[in-house]
């Protein structure tokens, strides 16, 4: 059975509160993780509470792309990381999400995923901390829209 | 600086050698990573050495998203996983390939990803265990072509 334990009246990605969201449109958003050891760490969160990819159709799944690249593309510009990870697990939170993580040789886990146990402190001496408003603006020329209510 | 110390005449996945490759096409390759812990673990992998999604043109792109989400109804159809992980990391090589695990909730990691340390002994019991030949068929079916030398 695919997990269904987080109803929408309990996810708190259906809630969303206590989000810093950087920008959004009518069917998703990128929010500043916060990540005290990785600076830059974006989450692609899609609004309506399904699990899987391949439980979007088509055109909501390219739209996902589209948002997903250009937050990686906003990402290599800003930060200039040594690599970019990817990745959409859900296995605590199943409502569908993807974890953008600029890396640098030097930060907390470096080769390994940021899952793994750490191998040194992090942040990266080489993460350039980008305050919420120019990931905001960065994001809003590179995905159009408004942006995000708090920084447009 | 984005990672290169890969060269391709060194980087494992442009030599692909001992690769239980599934499918595979002119761009891409689906293989079996015959993980102990995790049946059904399969990777996509570009051909070319190129090491980000922005690295790639909007065909390319798109093809390789096809080729994912392909894979990832393959695996939903054949194993009803409790959830799928999909991740693009790539910190140790920097060649494009993407992991897709099928993941139960019994699993040697589940909640957590399968890069942190174990929570209990794997696989999961849930997890069907189908040979290549399976798998090399369902792909093909899913996503056209004449799939993997081996199993063609």
């Amino acid at each position: 059975m695919p997990l269904r334990s987080n109803r929408p009246d309990s996810c708190p990605l259906c809630l969303g509160s206590e989000e810093e969201v950087l920008w959004r449109d009518g069917r998703c958003r990128v929010i500043d993780v916060r990540h005290a050891d990785y600076p830059g760490y974006l989450r692609v969160i899609w609004n309506e509470h399904v699990a899987e990819m391949t439980d979007l159709d088509a055109d909501d799944c390219a739209h996902l792309w589209r948002v997903l690249l250009g937050t990686e593309r906003v990402l290599r510009r800003l930060m200039s990381p040594d690599k970019v990870n990817l990745a959409s697990l859900g296995n605590m939170v199943p409502h569908l999400h993807w974890h953008v993580i600029p890396r640098y040789r030097d930060d907390a886990h470096f080769p390994d995923a940021i899952w793994a146990p750490p191998r040194r402190r992090g942040p990266s001496p080489h993460a350039v901390v980008h305050p919420p408003a120019t990931l905001a603006a960065a994001l809003r020329a590179e995905l159009g829209g408004s942006g995000a209510t708090a920084f447009a």
